[in-house]
């Protein structure tokens, strides 16, 4: 760790970004762990202030397990494996403080007690159908401390059931508009706000749907302004993005 | 033609759908004129109250010359040519009386003065550039004998545009939802009103717009019900279904 | 509940479109019920003649239960249910009075006795395997109180079979035309009949059909006018909008 | 030349499908004679009774010329040069005797006087704009020594016109049934004749066409029997397996 | 039946097309009978000389059961089913004589013992996993009454082992050239021999084969001129043009 | 205008968003004006802190420059006009003072001479062929007074030319990544920075590029987190966007 | 076998490519045998350097028993059979001695105990899920007699992990570079080594993934030189093709 | 410049690699040169043995002449320019020594009269059509210093003009296959040679050939072993990766 690095985690400690037990374990670690199989990158969260996320598909029991065990070992908190099954939680909860959503299909290992959260992210969705996709975005930006409003089942079918939550929507700092079928819901919150909209397609429909795709080109194509998309029912990064966009601070 | 065929011609006639000059030659015609490259269906108008209608693009000039010339001289009123140039339409206008749309590409020969327009049938636009399709439709449907109300430029984008004008919309009979880009447009109308809606996506925009196939998956894949879709660009179509709604008739 | 609200909601009453029960609901009922993950629009009736359709893919047996309780309690008649499975359809029927349809994959709750069927819809069917789409175009028709007449294998490869039944597609009022593989049933019927075709592609087939895709394709791309489409496998889609089409009034 | 190559070259001369003066030049020719860029293949007519067809787009107006002399040379007849723009069919008509067909873009050179036509195979096409494939097709086949009965315009969205011509589909010994948009024609021809069928689909149409994938498709997933596809605007391949199929043999 | 259709009837007896018995069925049936989810075609045998083939996928057990008896108690034999599970084959052999291929997932119920066949169509397999495809095509001729000739595993990889057979492909009168994953074979084979064949993509293969697209799109653009195509997997529809084109009669 | 837009209005003009001048003329102006064609929205500004932008492809002449006159007369600044041809702007620039970049495609009318920039927007380019669309995005940026740090060339097939500039990255507060081919370029940089991310696919490439699908696609499945993506070259979209983020506020 | 073949194969085992008692099994088979369903090629061998590999997918117990039976018969070693599940090896097992990985499904039959193993594979991965394919690559690499270096989990994500193994890197002679999701890793590696490159995309990934079309793309339009690509999933393809490479000798 | 990289450079001054002369320019060199819209990285020599290439599609006149300027003041030679118009070829000849190929669309500045060539790389061609692919994968292998043989017109439909040729494909080190439509040639010679073999897709075709997708897919899905495909039409990429192979040495 070079000396710029210091300084910039001493400041990240400052700004309370990252404890002090956090602090240690991280001036002491080595910027890499090797397991073989996996490469675990501990200056993650000195370069982008977040630890590595665990992406939990097709990774085995064992993968899983020695990856998080590392991890803990090194006093990481707010460990986030996304798209794991119940069953695969229920393992991992033998070994380890773990929260998981079924829903969501996302775990938090190490959670901490009291993350104070900030800002205001609003996630809407189209439909009933499309939650699990909002839960993982809700949760995530949960996990890394911001203040999260549901909006659910808004699409824009009928429209007045968006209208009628004008208020919330303009009071957002960052929106996350998840709909699947046409994807026409970021178009419209587009026209009335003006804080940036990270747009998630899902892969909810049938026929035409082709798994997301005409939610997704629907959402690429958006004529409103103030929009980027992420990828077909990808909750997690845009719960990320929208903590990067929510936590900006004003320029200097 | 046989009885019930010409009971069905004298009925068209009473209802005034069908003049009696137009009876008269359908009545002494050949079912069908062979060209040799085309042949023309004089029993159309019979079976199904409209004439044959010509795609122009892909024929040559004389193609089209002989074929006009031979539904002329069987005295058919309001020929439709769609899809023409307008140095085509410059061309056949020396031999014909031909009313020519630049920015529809539409042509009609033969076109009736004072044809009643009946009904009401309102073709709102997501932007601009989607006009030349409106346009195809509007003339179809305004030749065909509708009443048109245009009403361009209403994109979901800014979504106040759409609700000033409700009431336009929950009067019509039928409603014709051209739309690029994302194409959500229909879906958004599709929430407001209780009528028919026909979606036409149009092939205006770029990149993953992939010539139209965004706004078609988008419309296909609305969760409003009452929308039904044509191809890409037809705005012909669309004008010529909303034509056969608009006349339907009270159940008896 | 404005006074314009009020006042077609009185007319509904008079045209027998709503009984008067349904009408007292709706005028106490909130404009929206929010369920958290479900929001309720208890106006849609009144704007578009029908209540809230459930499309039942992707719901919780929790989720499905409560939205129709809340709409059983607000005394909602002919509550349709879509895509749901012979399991959840058993779930539900502990809870409501619902009467389901294995083949089509449709639940009906608080069905009313005996609905008035008027008008006359036609469902052909290209063949045998596309009945399940068919019967859910079918049950939704009937549902909403259309007379529906079904005419299934007819498809273009065998002409004979159509063209033996002409009378009945003629006297159609409007024709739902369901076809898998090659979907050319919709263009031949779109060339005898003068009625609007709704014509719905369904995934039946393997290899180069591509779910639908063959289908779907073929149907945009009709040579035949007056066709329009739907999703691919969307028979309610097909049956609501040929409800609104079957009951169209005459021009005034 | 082998023994048995030689054999077959005699019976092919009894047979008349091959003169004494080709036969004496394919005795003397070299198997394959190379230019460097191209490897023409003179044995290919002993091997399937036809020489080589050249593929003219993309070759350099050099490339065709010294081709066809050296096949010239060998006093090859009937040489057909398909895809070749009118301009580059005048620059070959300086060195060559060459017949051109501007609409089928297709060239013979050396064509033979009087060659005699045998057996019947029928062109059938959905519309007028889909003649220049047909034509590719017809004389390619015509050159090839096949009658050519040809049926245009004949297309599924105005059935009569092909069910009166039922006589001359069944007279038929081979079929090719040409089609752009939907592509439905083989289906429907198929239903009524018992002669193999070759589907050509055109690029003919737009939007959701997708430059004749549509057809395409639609022709792929035909049911009804006895049909097989070439490739999108493959005239000459169609016009080529046609005569294939006609000149079949009783099975000895 | 008309006049014409009775001699064409009789004429097939006397060639052996049709025995006297089904001859007899064949005039007291009537020309379509309703199942009502299911209009069997009694006339297709007149018409196509083959009757109705049922393919069987995505139909009940109940259906095909009531399909199948009818056509029996018609006294039609030879019935082709194809696309059934062993488990539906089970279910049917209570009911029928019936006789299946578990590789070829086909079924012949009524099959006549002794049925000549006549001619020589070969089907050449690229690979191993190609072969219950090949052999769905196999069953198709054999039971229509031809000869058919397995040449299995000669795919391009080893172009070896396609030449050391020759003489083989060169003696067929048609041949089906079945493969997967890059689908070559039928161009190689376009090579070597003059008789019209037919070329089946199948869907062995994994990655960017995309399910038998590649193969598809491959014999498609073959350069070999000679060839066409049927569907992705489509055995039986090969098997039915081969027969078709095998039994071809020399022009008179 | 309600009391809470004037407020918000107020608001904007004390905080220098907005002049006095453009507060007066918006104060004035009609909600939206109505061209038949286009329906300009005047409170977007309003709403959404940006006048309305002019997507210029597909637009005549005449639309174009009564669109803009319409805006110049209401008073308004520094109005964008997209994807305009050097012919247009030519012909623009006789009526409104007007700046036009030839390599972004995009015109700037009543330009206000001393804009204030701030913060901190990073564009980075993966070659020297994207330029055109950095472009797009930097003048978008700087016209809506954002300060734009341009890094072109330093895509991932020379790692070291990227690494090289990490401080420049590092330092900023969004950045825009655009890249064609295979667009790797914003998964690397998202590996190094903790800021969000704009990503832009170009149509850059040749072949299986299919006009940008490759780049897209690969920077929807991007592996680094913190990176959204904007239609394929919509350079305009991503600098609009990184205005918004660049000017958000901290968290009171 | 012929006099060139033969002395070919002396050579082979002058060079310890091949054991004595291996020249003689093949100096003594028959080119080809003939099982029916498969055609084994006892000469690739000495054509190819390898014996025939088998795929596994598709082909059932049976069929690889006996092929695996013929081939140990004649003696082969090393025999690999890719794309086999742990049930299937398991039953091979019984009649084989035979080592299975059931993390890359790969068998190996009659393995010689110490092959010895030269030159130098990389083999990197973007992640840990794509390791499976990682080690089919290996496994196929190693039994053919390479020496392997597994370097995983070091995608462009976290650039730093992949080049603090820039040595490893640079001392390949070959490399395979396997990724999903968005396949970058093979542009990267190519910017800083000098050696071919052979570019593995993993269907690991999801939404606009398309089951690794997004790599594929990703890695054909990489912009740096010297990589090239073989199918989504072909671990065993790229082991291969390094084998070539890697055994390259220098120019004499 | 570090000390391993100046160590590096000195062992390839020693194997002739490089001249004296363009090691001194590298050791004086900046790494990289930044042209605002361009940085050129002259270590790349160093890293791969080979300049910077220029991709000259997309760049104007003036970019590519300060690059060129810039690489030949550094005394470079040999500098590779891909895809150029003729035009811009006659414009960069007026400032620099340039050599340009029109069929191949590539350009060599500062060509070095007598570069030694070796080894030998074989390119094959199915097509006439394909050769300008050929001939920008023949100059730029040779321009980098390696024997070509042309082996043109060798496609699999005349099978024979292949296998005449199999001596000179067996004594190749390297092979490139280049193919459009179906692109089977790489398929058939990987059955017949040990060698690498670089597949290249071409666009030539029409139709389901949809721009060289038909080649690309098929190439990918070849079951022959020893394969790998770069881009549609890359024929640069395939002479690039070939000079690596045929220069790789013995392993130590």
């Amino acid at each position: 760790m070079n000396k710029a690095e210091v300084l910039n985690l001493l400041n990240q400690v400052k700004k309370s970004k990252i404890s002090p037990q956090e602090a240690l374990s991280l001036i002491k670690a080595p910027h890499i762990e090797d397991l073989g199989y996996a490469k675990i990158d501990y200056h993650r969260q000195l370069r982008q202030g977040v630890c590595e996320i665990i992406f939990g598909e097709n990774k085995t029991y064992q993968q899983l397990k020695n990856i998080i065990s590392s991890m803990v070992s090194k006093n990481f908190k707010n460990i986030i494996i996304t798209r794991i099954s119940l069953q695969t939680a229920k393992f991992l909860k033998f070994f380890f403080d773990l929260t998981y959503s079924p829903q969501a299909r996302i775990a938090i290992v190490a959670k901490t007690k009291k993350t104070k959260k900030v800002g205001n992210i609003v996630i809407a969705s189209g439909g009933t159908s499309d939650i699990p996709i909002c839960e993982e975005a809700a949760i995530t930006a949960e996990t890394l401390g911001n203040k999260v409003y549901r909006l659910y089942d808004v699409g824009v079918a009928g429209i007045h059931r968006l209208l009628s939550n004008q208020k919330i929507l303009q009071n957002a700092r960052v929106i996350i508009a998840v709909a699947g079928m046409e994807g026409a819901l970021p178009s419209v919150i587009g026209g009335i706000v003006d804080c940036p909209i990270i747009a998630v397609p899902t892969s909810i429909g049938y026929g035409a749907n082709f798994n997301g795709l005409s939610a997704l080109l629907c959402m690429l194509n958006s004529c409103s302004s103030g929009i980027s998309v992420v990828n077909i029912d990808n909750g997690f990064g845009a719960g990320y993005i929208a903590n990067r966009i929510n936590k900006m601070e004003s320029i200097k």
